[in-house]
């Protein structure tokens, strides 16, 4: 069997080995809330409140279509050659975490804990003890396969994040590797350590709502060690424009992720409460602060008001606004929109001018940057009258908690990335680069047709966009 | 008064008598929960929840968006002179569906039951009873008409399914009547047999969660019905290639599908409960298995993974997971996903490549398949633990439900298509085929300009894309 | 300084006064519900129900995503080159209003009355009282800030609906400053008057259930005066045909905001009961049925059934049926929306074809002659047993709140739109006009390429799309 064909038969093997072994698994009744009852007070010790699951069953949905959103986002601000090759690696994500998550994820991120670092991969490997499962103690009105899905769709969207740093030059394969490596070695470990009430950052006091470090940072991070390891583009080092393929593309991503952000950040209120509707409050605040901001600096700066400026400046304050939403009020995340734009956009446009890092859709300058000023003024702003989980000296603690994901999410993607590239060549060839990675890695075309473009010179085909 | 004359004003005419009509039907007071009491616990009979009513609210809205999903689904799939007729298809069963289900529908679906067949016209002609009607039994939390919509949609989206087959040829003023007489002969009929108490196939015990008869099965054998009498395609006989007009189309419409399906399956449990959330996890699960499982056969086959083959994979599992989504356990979902695509995947293909038979999308293999393939493993997975309507034997009940549902939907189908055909052509002429079908029956264009093609030997206008 | 610096660096400093302002006002603890204590049952006044708070949060989010659906119902329709300077122009409404809605213009809409015409700017300025407000007086069980963030939404979206009679000849920077004043003196006023309940409006006796006064006479009304000021586009005078440039965004546009639109009049409800249902149920039959309406009347006078007629005749129906909603019964709506699609159909190819105004999506014939068929016809069909508000007499309350609305709206969006040109030119120059917007004030284009035109003389350029 030659080396192409194992790597041909591999994935399909592997995924039948699971799903025969899910066979051997009982499916388990619902857990009854009614099944334990409280000693003190001779009551149940759970009780399931509708309008709580009703507004869970919709988040996790919301934050699903977070993904597709994301391919469109990215896809959009690419080259015409690349659009769906960069769309699917967000997208196959929803494939590959969720089977991973039954089978052993959820367990190492919710599992007993192993040392405030990682869960058991027993506690719930293939999803047993899940459907018939004592509610999560932090959220005791929801089932706990709910709260489990909730935070199935968090781990999908994290590795979808690094795709775009990397695109544009990734082989389909290599990032499919990654996904798996980086929710395994990555994303668990520090959803553990944040969510987890023996998590290590959690017992540490560092707050984050709805993963500044968990989602952001770590893939923020990962996206930088993709981009280093990578290198640059054909494209850049040859130094032509690379004109976004569709940006009404952006433009619906943009208000799809907004959307879905009410998910993501009222959602991990875990109830359909006050501190939801707060959550909610200050992320639609940041991000329209953002977005304002990110456009009007461009204008300070002599730039035209652009929509991609507005897109990536209003996503750029959901960043930042997800660790803090339910700590902080509404005037506050105001601030924090409009500073965590000025920063990202600032940072993006110096790495692309000083440095030779080629981050294409700069992920990490909005989401590892976004994230990073989101922790830390969570702790400055963080008000103990929201969430009376704020404590004096916050500030300290979520500078810890902010540089242990990012070494630990830094150090760890840098060494998969790396160790990838030992057993499947990470990147394309050359000439699969220029032909587009649409044509070479899947064989397809996003639109028909010949690009011809007006120059002074004519109609001119233009092959490299 | 020229036929052509007589074509063009009955829709308004017919749509003008039916509003005046309406307008003889008082609109009712909303049903008061309090008003009936048990006589046996001398307590109101029902209870409203106003979580399970914003649960169900939410998902017929989700329902609702699977309509566009799909024209998009399907419209990214066709050729690009035939985008647009494609989703107006699915599309205006929006507007026809809505509209019959109010006058009667909804009446014959869900009215009060003749011989477990079809249910009475008259139960709820116009509307009537329904906004002051006692809760639907088995759901009896939610104001009636809210059963009543959630319904609706799945009635909204089963003829636009059928588009997928007999798309790029039939007439769109054809395929109008067919979404009329379709759903009274078929869609009506199956939904009274399979979801009314009285309904014959509810009383055999049929298990049919969320409409795998209904809705996959009836509309995969109309597909086949549809491809049959219409014959194929002149760019298939002349075996051209048709390479898909936009491929991120098909993939928005793949997350909105799979979105909107969580509002299919889990509000199927028709409140916001532990049989919602069992219906939620199911339905990710099998949907992500799927979009594996088709790609990664692929690649074992020697293609490349392609966005297409992700995207209609885990429709397929959406597909069938639907029948069992309240049935089986999580694990077995990835069973069901795996099996299922891979299903659909082989027999789509030995269609194309050895029988006549020209189903465009593949309906028949998707859906039909899908849906039956969901239909025997409910059989085979139903779990007592999970839901306790599983029976001793379900594998022959189910065994009969599809047959019974397969055989009446394909008969009753390609009756229906032929008698069409005695009275419209269904068919475009050839010349409108070749224009396309956007230019030719609606006088507009997806998109502006002329298609040139990079060939051997120079540029090339591709008329035919 | 230059004045084209001051230009620039105004809106960036302007926002970052308003940031630092912010900083000042403290967060606020969310209000607790037990905290007052009503008199006579000794019981707290207010009890916060889950399954209303899960269902308007849901609202919130599904009437956001009506401002990007906006975007692409608009941006489909335009020409090609103008795609992305209508898109934004809605989008950045929520950057915009969002902000404002925090700093002043709750207060203005929501705040104490200043003689039922106004909100005095003091009482929720910088948001403070909201948080830990008691609720609103007719939403009494979800919190205060979720009231004021749903009724956000409708600020935003409102500037929104202008963009399509302003587009492809408006400068950007004064389409921003048109947001700012209109929300103010046109948006505030009206929500004030019709929806406090202390406003003139309201205390008239006028019912709008969901905004056909506040959302679209005031928005129909503004789009009159902005195409007045404006003029006719260079394109249109010069007879050119304009076609849209990118249909399925227009049906992808019209899926999201029928789907939003249930947020928008189900959420109009304030809570998950059985208006919402209503509601639910008479706006997707409205829209369906003047969908076909328009469909329908064009094939009667010989056109061709299109996309565009369908997805704009579905728009009008739920313009027209949103101040009826939760008034009218089904039956009722059937007819609101079918007669809504005729009037607007007609009125909107009479403006065209006799008259000189220049509106180029019809904003004025679809929204504002929508609205006030609605309202009308709430005066008509409006009915005690739906809802108990209405009283003898309805109509010519109706008619005389329809008269205030369009009457204020018109004469201050107009008087604005003159002043905006006193400061800034209103509109972009020949050139820039002839370039296209999106290249001209954004420096962006929807997509790449030059456009050929297959014709008798073969194939051509054609810059004007």
């Amino acid at each position: 069997m030659s080396k192409q064909s194992i790597k041909n038969v591999t994935p399909f093997l592997v995924l039948l080995a699971v799903v025969i072994g899910a066979l051997f698994v009982a499916p388990g009744a619902s857990f009854d809330p009614n099944s334990v009852i409280d000693e003190a007070t001779k009551a149940p010790k759970y009780t399931y409140n509708s309008g709580d699951i009703a507004w869970m069953l919709v988040s996790c949905a919301f934050v699903f279509l977070m993904t597709p959103a994301l391919a469109f986002f990215y896809g959009g601000m690419v080259a015409r050659k690349n659009v769906l090759s960069t769309m699917i690696k967000s997208t196959v994500a929803a494939g590959i975490v969720s089977v991973l998550w039954v089978v052993v994820q959820f367990s190492l991120c919710f599992g007993k804990s192993i040392g405030g670092f990682i869960g058991d991969p027993r506690t719930f490997f293939m999803f047993k003890n899940v459907m018939n499962g004592e509610p999560w103690s932090l959220a005791t009105t929801i089932p706990l396969p709910l709260f489990s899905f909730f935070q199935l769709m968090f781990a999908i969207i994290t590795p979808g994040l690094v795709v775009g740093a990397v695109a544009e030059r990734i082989r389909f394969s290599s990032y499919s590797l990654f996904i798996v490596l980086f929710a395994v070695l990555v994303y668990s470990p520090l959803a553990h350590m944040a969510w987890h009430p023996d998590g290590y950052m959690f017992k540490m006091g560092v707050l984050d709502f709805a993963g500044g470090t968990v989602v952001h940072i770590s893939a923020g991070m990962a996206a930088l060690a993709g981009a280093i390891v990578l290198k640059r583009r054909r494209n850049v080092i040859a130094g032509g424009p690379i004109p976004p393929a569709n940006i009404p593309y952006v433009l619906i991503g943009t208000g799809l992720l907004w959307f879905g952000w009410f998910g993501f950040n009222a959602g991990s209120a875990v109830g359909s409460g006050s501190l939801a509707v707060y959550a909610f409050a200050t992320t639609n605040t940041a991000a329209a602060a953002a977005g304002l901001s990110w456009m009007f600096l461009d204008v300070f700066r002599g730039k035209k008001p652009s929509v991609l400026g507005f897109c990536i400046g209003a996503v750029v304050g959901l960043v930042a606004i997800t660790p803090a939403a339910g700590f902080v009020g509404v005037p506050q995340a105001l601030f924090i929109g409009f500073i965590a734009a000025i920063v990202s956009n600032v940072v993006a446009e110096f790495l692309k001018s000083h440095t030779k890092l080629d981050d294409p859709l700069d992920v990490f300058a909005c989401h590892g940057l976004g994230g990073m000023t989101g922790m830390l003024l969570t702790g400055v702003f963080g008000d103990k009258n929201v969430n009376s989980l704020v404590v004096e000296g916050q500030f300290l603690i979520q500078l810890k908690g902010m540089l242990i994901s990012a070494t630990y999410s830094f150090v760890v993607a840098f060494i998969i990335f790396k160790l990838i590239n030992l057993i499947l060549p990470l990147r394309v060839t050359s000439e699969e680069e220029d032909e587009g990675l649409d044509a070479s890695q899947h064989d397809e075309n996003y639109v028909q047709g010949t690009l011809l473009v007006k120059t002074e010179s004519g109609l001119q085909e233009k092959a490299n966009y």
